[in-house]
């Protein structure tokens, strides 16, 4: 029988990638999505979409309100999403989500007598989110040795973040050797209810430069 | 202008306590209480009445189903709930409760520019749960300041867990002596709506003993 883990799913580029590496390692996968208010809700859809073809054991979606807190344009309805650059954390920046979603998949992983949880931060995030960093997910792990049943039993939980030192055009070339269709992934803020995309905020950017940069076509749909 | 802190409330008496000492410390207090499908809901409205009566500035009851995950008495109606001391770590353990709740609380903590989270972990709970011991609070403190905007930018976050070394009997004279009125308190395992105690679980043992421990009449409302 084969090891369990999970793996955060956003329904974008980065977190598909990260379910093929984990279903490459010979990991059975239980594939968990947060609907915490955000603005681009196809993107959940595509979630449970790239969970089937990706061959996942389970696909769970966990309704939490982040939007009650606010401060982010991700689920605040008056920030704007921005489409120029800034310096600085972006203001799409959701606060300690990375943290609040390695905590539930810690949860769950429990629960399942897994040891191993998968996310997709990676180099290109590092630039501005304080959470997609290779020290945060080392303090993550050590925390999460200190704060399970498992973990006190003697069987530690480890944190994977295989996409954590790739540029965007090494995350896609990296996923189509493994079959990802990303023509089901959504990675724009603000995508429309059909999944089509902006083409203008700073994700949708990155995408279409990582594409151009891996010279493989882009599949995104755009509106 | 007093400087905020947010303060996780459960309802019971630990975290009662701890809203209290955060108030004599001079915080404006935010309190945040966690709906997770435990079947004690009697104790949110516990948590409600007690912010009020120790005059935080906010509180706020955040939804998240974490009995979708299963494994825990406390979550689970097939699981029964213990009236028999257990050894190891009890079934009413709910897994990873508090690093979750210290996510929330931090998420929380980023949007209001606080610098400082309270949670009732004790000495008492240290006996069975993990995630109570001084070691994780430590790293989730550590954790949070590789996590967040304002870490980043140079304002650390304090986790301040004043109950982890005192018994239960120790909390209760700290607790009078602020004014915490505990018959608005509900710690029961499976209270019943209207907040009244079964007298029988492990929480009820615990807390009837600390009254009398500390020389305190209980206040507790059994069915």
């Amino acid at each position: 029988m084969a090891n369990k883990a999970v793996i955060l799913l956003s329904g974008g580029l980065d977190s598909a990638t990260t379910l093929a590496l984990a279903r490459r390692d010979g990991f059975d996968c239980y594939c968990l999505s947060l609907d915490y208010g955000q603005r681009h809700r196809a993107e959940l859809d595509a979630a449970a979409a790239i969970a089937q073809s990706l061959g996942a054991v389970a696909h769970r979606v966990l309704q939490l309100d982040l939007a009650a807190f606010g401060g982010s344009a991700l689920t605040d309805p008056s920030l704007a999403v921005p489409t120029a650059p800034s310096t600085g954390i972006p203001i799409t920046y959701v606060p300690a989500r990375n943290t609040i979603m390695l905590s539930l998949a810690l949860a769950w992983s429990e629960v399942l007598q897994a040891h191993d949880i998968f996310i997709g931060a990676n180099a290109v995030d590092y630039s501005g989110y304080p959470d997609c960093r290779p020290a945060f997910i080392a303090a993550f792990e050590r925390l999460a040795n200190l704060a399970t049943k498992a973990a006190v039993e003697g069987a530690p939980c480890h944190i994977h973040a295989p996409l954590i030192q790739m540029s965007k055009a090494q995350i896609i070339q990296q996923g189509q050797a493994l079959g990802v269709d990303y023509g089901l992934t959504v990675s724009c803020y603000q995508a429309d209810a059909l999944g089509r995309a902006c083409g203008q905020c700073d994700s949708c950017q990155l995408r279409r430069q990582g594409f151009a940069a891996a010279g493989i076509p882009d599949p995104t749909r755009y509106c």
